[in-house]
C-alpha cells in the first residue's frame, strides 16, 4: 500500500488544556512554524491571554466546540481523568477527516472509556510524550520539551495507517522519537518508571521528620524532586493506573525484602553485591545532566 | 571562660583517604591557602600523584605514621568501617596537642569503637559534612564542595571547648555551616535523609524491568541518581547504621501503607490530600538547582 503523503505543515492545530505540556506543544508549533494557526482551548481567560502573549498559542477560546470546529489536529492535554470526556465532546464538533490525540500518562482507561463512542469521521490516536516537569502552567512551557524525548503511541483497533502516520509525523516534527506499544504494556511501563517513583518520593517526603528536612542535601532533593508535582494531576494518574501501580509496588517490595534480609542477617558480601548491581544499572542509565531536566 | 584564640592558618593538615571528600577538603585548603602544607595519605601511588598534580594536596605518602607525624590536624576520609582503626593508629603517631576529625556518614559506631582507646595528647572531634556525590575519586574533587553546606559535629564526653572550636573553625573556613548534635540524633537523621533514600533508589533501579529502563525520563533519573554511588562505601554505611536504617524503613513503611489504603479503597480525596501534603513539603525544600548538585 503506498504511503499517503503527509503535510509538512498543519493547518489549524487546537490544544485543549494549555498547561505545561499543552503550552510546550503550542510553543514548539509556533516557534517551528509547523501550523498555520495554533488555537488554545481552556477555562481560565487570564492564563490563555498570557499564553497568547508569550507566543504559546496564536488565538484562544473557552468554547471547546468552537475551538475544534476548524482543527486538522486536536491535542488534548487535560488531566487523565478528563481526557476521555473531552475527546468524546470534541469529536462531535471536529471536521471530517481530522485527527485527535492526547498526552495522557495512562492509556487503558481512556481507550476503554471511548470504545465505540467516537464518530467515524474523526480518528483518535492515543499518545503519551515521556517528558514533563514538577512545574506546571503554560508560563513554564518549553519549545524544546519534546526534543530527543520519546513519545509512545498505543494504537487501537480502529486506528488506520494514515492516522498513525500523521500522529507520528506530528511528534517527530516536535523533535521526539516516536514508538508504538500496546496500551497494556504502556501502562505497566509507566507504572514502573514514573508512577511508582512518584509514590516512593512522596512517601519519603512525608515520612521524614520535619526537624531533619533542613539537613537534606542534594541526594534527598533529587530523590524526592518529583514529589513537588501537581497533586491533582498525580492523584488522577495513580487512580487511573491503580492496578498497574499496585503490581509495580508489589514487585518492588520483593526487591526491598531482598535488601532487608541482607541487612538483618549482616550479609556484608550480599549487600555489596546488591548495591553494586544497582550502581551498575544506574550508572548505565547515564547522568541525566541538568540540560536533560525539564 | 575566655575563648582561646584560633589560628587563621593551619600548619600541616593531613588528609587520610584522598577520594572525592578528602580531595575536596585538600583542594579547598590549597586554593584558599588555609594550611602551610596539605599532606595526603593513601594506598594508591598513582591516585596520590594525580591529586598532587591537580593541586589537591602538596605532598603525599603511603605511610600513615609518617603522614600524620607533623600534623596539626588530621582529617580522616576513609570508608566508615575503616575510620575507627585508622584514627586509633594515626593517634599513636600524632604530635602533642594535635586534632583529628573525620567525615564519616555514621558516628556512633566510630565513637564507641574508639571509647577509651585514644591517647590523651590527641583530641578526636567526630564530624560529618552533609555533602557528597555519586561520583568518587580525587579527580572529581571540588574546592567548593562544602560551601554553604552543613557540617555536623557530634561531640564526645572527652571533647574540650578548644578542640570543638578548632574543628568548627576548620569547617567554617571551608565555607560550611557547622552544627552540633548527639551521635544518636545524627545517626537517626542520616538514616532518614540519606541512607533510606539510597536504599529506595537502589531497590527501585533493581526492581525496574530492563526493557523499560530505556524509557526512563528525568523523573526516574533524579529519583534514582544516588544509586550510582559507590557500593562498597554504601554497604559499610548501611551496616554501620543498621538499626537506625531499619527504624527509618519501618517509619517510612507506615507512610507507604497510608498510600496503599487510599489507593485500594479508591479514596480520591484522601489521595489528593496525601499528595498535596507531599507536594507542599517538597516544594518548601526548594528546587535543588544544578549549582547545588555535587
Amino acid at each position: 500500500m503506498p504511503q499517503t503523503s503527509l503535510p509538512d505543515k498543519w493547518g489549524a492545530v487546537t490544544i485543549v488544556g494549555v498547561g505545561l505540556i499543552g503550552g510546550s506543544v503550542g510553543k514548539a508549533l509556533c516557534q517551528r512554524q509547523l501550523a498555520e494557526r495554533v488555537i488554545g482551548v481552556g477555562r481560565q481567560q487570564e492564563e490563555l491571554e498570557l499564553a497568547q502573549q508569550q507566543g504559546v498559542i496564536h488565538e484562544w477560546t473557552c468554547s471547546l466546540a468552537q475551538g475544534v470546529s476548524r482543527a486538522d489536529l486536536v491535542v488534548v492535554c487535560v488531566p487523565v481523568d478528563q481526557i476521555a470526556p473531552c475527546i468524546s465532546e470534541a469529536a462531535k464538533h471536529m471536521p471530517l477527516g481530522s485527527l485527535i490525540t492526547d498526552v495522557g500518562s495512562t492509556k487503558r482507561n481512556i481507550i476503554s472509556a471511548l470504545e465505540g463512542k467516537l464518530p467515524r469521521h474523526v480518528e483518535y490516536v492515543p499518545g503519551h510524550p515521556l517528558a514533563g516537569s514538577e512545574k506546571s502552567g503554560a508560563r513554564h512551557a518549553q519549545a524544546d520539551l519534546f526534543h530527543q524525548r520519546r513519545v509512545i503511541l498505543t494504537p487501537t483497533a480502529q486506528n488506520t495507517p494514515r492516522g498513525l502516520a500523521r500522529a507520528r509525523a506530528f511528534w517527530t516534527a516536535l523533535g521526539a522519537e516516536v514508538l508504538e506499544m500496546s496500551a497494556e504494556e504502556h501502562d505497566r511501563m509507566a507504572a514502573a518508571i514514573s508512577h511508582l517513583p512518584h509514590v516512593l518520593a512522596a512517601s519519603l517526603v512525608l515520612a521524614t521528620p520535619a526537624q531533619w528536612l533542613v539537613f537534606a542535601a542534594s541526594g534527598f532533593r533529587d530523590t524526592t524532586r518529583v514529589a513537588a508535582g501537581d497533586a491533582q494531576l498525580w492523584a488522577a494518574i495513580l487512580q487511573a493506573n491503580c492496578d498497574a501501580v499496585q503490581q509495580s509496588l508489589h514487585e518492588w517490595e520483593r526487591e526491598l525484602l531482598r535488601f532487608r534480609r541482607l541487612l538483618e542477617t549482616g550479609d556484608g558480601r550480599g549487600l555489596r553485591e546488591w548495591l553494586a548491581q544497582a550502581q551498575q544499572v544506574r550508572h548505565a542509565l547515564g547522568s541525566g545532566n541538568p540540560s536533560d531536566r525539564t
